[in-house]
């Protein structure tokens, strides 16, 4: 089969020229087919911000209410996808910036109420329309793909950036020999999250459950393991958590491991 | 050759849903191949006051500094393309949104300064990529374009939503027989803006100087006419100005004439 590597970039990367240029330049240099699916949280808190409208958030994921909901279109589907976009191409890589709701690619359901949380347009992805996105991939286009889901019925849905990656991987595993790499900030998981050079070489299911039970993994960093464990376990080659600098060696942050 | 319609919407219909689903109900009910382009230009002012980031407007054409780009990139090519998107969707219609940047469609040029006056990050189309462009619509899906551009280096460019509708008619005047439908709130171009029946039903160009020397026709309108003579004078069958609500039968709006 051949390769794919879909390339999760959040954190400040997405709103820093100076760090999101080599990013591209390294992504752009990955052979192979490859995706990029990024988030952009921090301008969307930033701009909630600006507007006075409150965030909440709970285990890393973002209550979305309706005004909410309309700045992550605005941050997610506007701001950072077509910048990204425009630098892909400028680099002579033919980028399209897209959503779920493109080409009806990912459905959702909204999710329902957890202990008690009612998350508001947040969806839980349903469907991954395999077959258009390997159609997009193999006219050698670059796919930049917005953490935005629908419901098929008008509906606009906010998703989780670190879920939306691991579900097209393992849908897309059946077809391609896929690698996940989540780039953030730090060299990848760290044991102690004052020392970047504390990284964690491989995380097991086992392992990752003591490092929570312990308090050291937490916040953000649960959904993304959640669903890289999640990817592994469903076909997905290698999942790594990397530093968005080092994406010519992913194998120097964080792999999982069955 | 085959039909192919060409409709922009803009003024409050992309911003008020009780008025853009019916508006898209009558899009998806065209028969033929067909694209939409949308503005978006109060919500960008709003969000631009919202902000504290100064609008300046000449001739209906928005100065765009770094700030007012930010703004158009997130309400052009997040919220007012992806809400379209996910309805259109959910009336069972192929909908991918996109911008000038996705796959290079449209690159343009800084405007030059005119007048003296530097219009910032604004883009003059320089090109339309017709192949790619034919390529979507004959897969059977129904583009649905946000009006940025971008320069090919990295630059994404504010692009007024008239002239880009227009552009895209003159391009593809030549593989498909065009109809361009600009809709807004009135019933079409007004002798007397106080009086919704003084639609004038044919402009030409010739009238169309009288009346603007008249003062008659101003602001906004003109950019619109501008571009809407432009495509009827290369290769475009019609171009109506009509409302909203009136898709059905935009030649119950204004016709312009050679």
């Amino acid at each position: 089969m051949q390769k794919l590597t879909i390339i999760k970039v959040g954190g400040k990367v997405v709103e820093d020229n100076t760090l999101l240029a080599p990013l591209l330049e390294d992504f752009i240099a990955i052979k192979g087919k490859k995706l990029l699916v990024h988030g952009g949280g921090k301008l969307s808190t930033e701009l909630s911000n600006q507007l006075g409208i409150s965030v909440q958030m709970i285990n890393g994921r973002r209550i979305t209410d309706a005004d909410t909901l309309r700045v992550v279109t605005m941050v997610y589907g506007g701001l950072v996808n077509k910048n990204m976009v425009a630098k892909l191409q400028g680099l002579g890589c033919n980028a399209l910036g897209i959503c779920g709701a493109d080409l009806n690619l990912i459905t959702a359901v909204k999710r329902p109420l957890k202990n008690g949380i009612d998350y508001g347009f947040v969806g839980d992805i349903t469907q991954v329309n395999v077959e258009k996105i390997i159609g997009i991939i193999n006219d050698d286009i670059i796919p930049v793909i917005a953490p935005l889901t629908h419901d098929g019925k008008g509906q606009l849905f906010n998703t989780n950036a670190d879920t939306i990656p691991a579900e097209l991987a393992k849908a897309l595993s059946a077809f391609y020999d896929v690698d996940l790499v989540y780039c953030f900030e730090k060299r990848g998981v760290l044991e102690d999250e004052n020392n970047d050079d504390s990284v964690i070489k491989t995380l097991t299911r086992k392992s990752y459950e003591v490092y929570k039970y312990k308090g050291i993994i937490k916040d953000g960093m649960i959904p993304k393991l959640d669903n890289g464990f999640d990817a592994i376990n469903q076909g997905v080659k290698h999942v790594y958590i990397t530093n968005a600098k080092a994406l010519k060696t992913p194998q120097e942050g964080t792999l999982l491991k069955r």
